[in-house]
């Protein structure tokens, strides 16, 4: 007897494999492929020295290295929650101080409780957490156009409809929240609306980042929907990549500023991405009354992170390494993000157009004159011929049939490749581009 | 507004905090509680020079470092995975071999997949992802009496009905099985039935281990009812105590050694608990056909184990540390077991039994003469007034409307505490139960 959908889960039904999984399988098995795909981190500066030294301190010490080595709790290592909240503070109050010079109006009068922090299997985990604990098929989440493609499989695989919000270079439209808010009010599903996301600094795949007065907006305006709703719509805000964002003066508060916002914001951050890629350390902030639920789940999902990988984090921050690490890192993705800018001027013909990104690990570039991007597309087939590999932009629009998916934009990554790579793939993908538009001459 | 059921979901409302929480709080808040409920592994032998001798060797290398340090698969590191076949494939084939004197029978015929092999947080994601794969809620799942009482919360959180299989000191009792598989076969309900769980090594809590011969009846017991419940029953095999089954050259064959059963068994087990618990790196042996579902699910969940310490289990085992240290651990709790027996030998009243388990952490003992063991028990009271805390064995059964629940067992562990503390405790619990049985004659 063979196993069959009687014997799955819905669950496992629904769930697809990822939407790239086809390309990853084409960059393994063509290596030749200079992959301008690939979400990976910069191999050179992975901090190998660092957490060797790092794992010897701890490790030499019995008593911090028995408890490196030994269980954790389900919460997370206290030190590093506790580690996580002054951080978020500072980060908060240094950029509400250098973004408002009226000192008067610094932000966080009141400190972050490290009791509201989990400590996860890198942010991915936060984000399936926070869907185990607030939805059930059939419930509705509002995400950006575009957003983080990988959170619109999580959603698929629990079963959650979509509806993309436009944005700009400014972040989310509130406008445009408000009138998709309003419709779904109109049609009687508001009360299946669970939460707003957002990717809100450098995000993935657009790398720009949301404004603080936008997302306050966006909250604003979620609150004045509860009622309607008959229960709180959370704002989920994904901040993965704001220790990459290349201009940290520059850098937007998180909602995480106003203690009262705080009981409507699910706030996820990782320590993955800006160090060591291969920790999977991420977490998240939720409102009190959440918490209680995220922590139960995670009790069943794995009791708890690996009390190891949490020391080493904890350490890294304690002795400054980290934000040693972080700053090293800002700078060489701002060398390969500008190497590739630089590149895109020489090579790109008219009808292709980017911004300079915020952050992070991609510059999302558009195709003007009518040539679409999609996997099916010439130009996807062209640039597979010349040994490129991009995400096709339609991946990061989300299901929603009030719009047809995008089809015109590409996310170009900067993040695993060394420059001279990046550049002669970049150089071939315009020449791509530009062999499409020849051929449409004729 | 406040957060209430019509913003959570069915599931988060469903799962409930860790049966033996508040224990866990009690001793927190009471540290001169000499605990024998935790299941801390022993900190005495944490493997500290290792883990800082490989953690030296992996980053020192600067390709090894990097791929350390980088992002893994989803699958997890294809090392590992061999690593883990090969290790599977060996243990299997010299259990066989010593308990079976002919070599034409030798077990194995066929390599392990290591394609079929997933790497998890620890063994409980692997149950966790299990039960998200095969499971929705109202579907029927059968324990063994008594079993890994973590589990029976994972199954409530899913919304799972439970059934207890009677076992013995040669593990589950097929007839008992079969009997029960009738009942649910008369009632209709056997089509929701989807496994059968096994606690097969060295069992959390009974420390008893399953013999092959009975495995495999169990094994055969399921597919004949296959065919009426309308789809494959599996047999989970959780193997997380295997390496710490004190006489490995008598330790049983798992399931995984004929290649047609592996189509039925989900083959768990870990690498944490016979080396180093904080670093959570377990593993999953999954049907072909089932692979495919956690593979995805896995996805969604974390995209991966943390590569850094796969890389650690990785270097372990290939450089013989990891053998040299489950050894160790072994013997150190082999010498525990028999400190803790012994203490119970000169301390125990008549009315208490126990047999010195196969291997593990825990002695499991039964309070004969009518006085019960549970949290609002005598005893209990007593015992923490004696500044002294167990597991109530009734945590260890699941709900089963067949039968009650017995009262009348604990769960001791010697994982955790140093020698001199564990006789100190024993002495106390056994002086308490005296006290009891002295002013019941009254």
């Amino acid at each position: 007897m063979d196993y069959d959908h009687s014997f799955f889960s819905e669950k496992s039904i629904r769930v697809e494999p990822p939407s790239i999984s086809w390309l990853m399988r084409l960059a393994l098995d063509r290596p030749e492929l200079i992959s301008l795909a690939a979400g990976f981190t910069d191999n050179a500066t992975l901090p190998l020295d660092s957490v060797k030294e790092i794992a010897d301190r701890i490790l030499s010490d019995p008593k911090r290295g028995q408890a490196a080595l030994q269980y954790g709790t389900t919460l997370g290592s206290a030190e590093l929650r506790r580690a996580t909240a002054d951080r978020l503070h500072r980060l908060d109050k240094d950029q509400a101080v250098s973004s408002n010079p009226d000192p008067s109006k610094t932000a966080h009068t009141h400190a972050l409780n490290p009791d509201q922090i989990l400590i996860t299997q890198g942010s991915q985990q936060a984000l399936y957490l926070t869907l185990e604990a607030i939805t059930d098929p059939g419930d509705i989440m509002l995400v950006e156009d575009p957003t983080y493609f990988v959170f619109l499989g999580l959603l698929q695989g629990f079963g959650i409809q979509t509806h993309g919000i436009a944005t700009d270079t400014s972040g989310i439209q509130p406008w445009k929240l408000e009138e998709k808010l309003l419709a779904l009010e109109k049609s009687g599903e508001l009360k299946r609306l669970k939460a707003l996301y957002l990717v809100s600094y450098a995000q993935n795949p657009s790398g720009r980042s949301t404004t603080y007065e936008r997302k306050k907006e966006a909250l604003e305006i979620l609150k004045r929907f509860e009622s309607s709703a008959g229960h709180p719509i959370a704002l989920i805000e994904d901040a993965a990549y704001r220790e990459l964002e290349f201009d940290q003066e520059q850098s937007a508060p998180s909602l995480l500023t106003e203690p009262n916002d705080r009981e409507r914001v699910f706030y996820l951050g990782t320590y993955t991405k800006p160090f060591a890629t291969g920790m999977r350390v991420g977490f998240g902030h939720f409102p009190a009354l959440v918490l209680d639920k995220i922590f139960n789940l995670k009790g069943l999902n794995d009791f708890g992170a690996a009390k190891f990988t949490q020391s080493i984090v904890s350490e890294a921050i304690a002795s400054g390494i980290y934000d040693t690490h972080t700053q090293l890192l800002r700078q060489r993705y701002f060398e390969k993000a500008s190497a590739m800018d630089e590149a895109m001027k020489e090579h790109a013909p008219e009808n292709l157009s980017w911004e300079f990104p915020s952050g992070g690990l991609y510059i999302w570039a558009k195709l003007g004159g009518g040539a679409t991007t999609g996997p099916e597309s010439e130009l996807f087939k062209r640039c597979l011929e010349e040994g490129i590999l991009y995400i096709p932009g339609v991946y990061a629009y989300c299901s929603d049939l009030d719009r047809t998916k995008p089809d015109v934009e590409m996310r170009l990554s900067y993040g695993a490749a060394d420059i001279p790579v990046l550049q002669s793939g970049i150089k071939r993908l315009c020449e791509a581009i530009s062999g499409l538009e020849s051929r449409s001459e004729h």
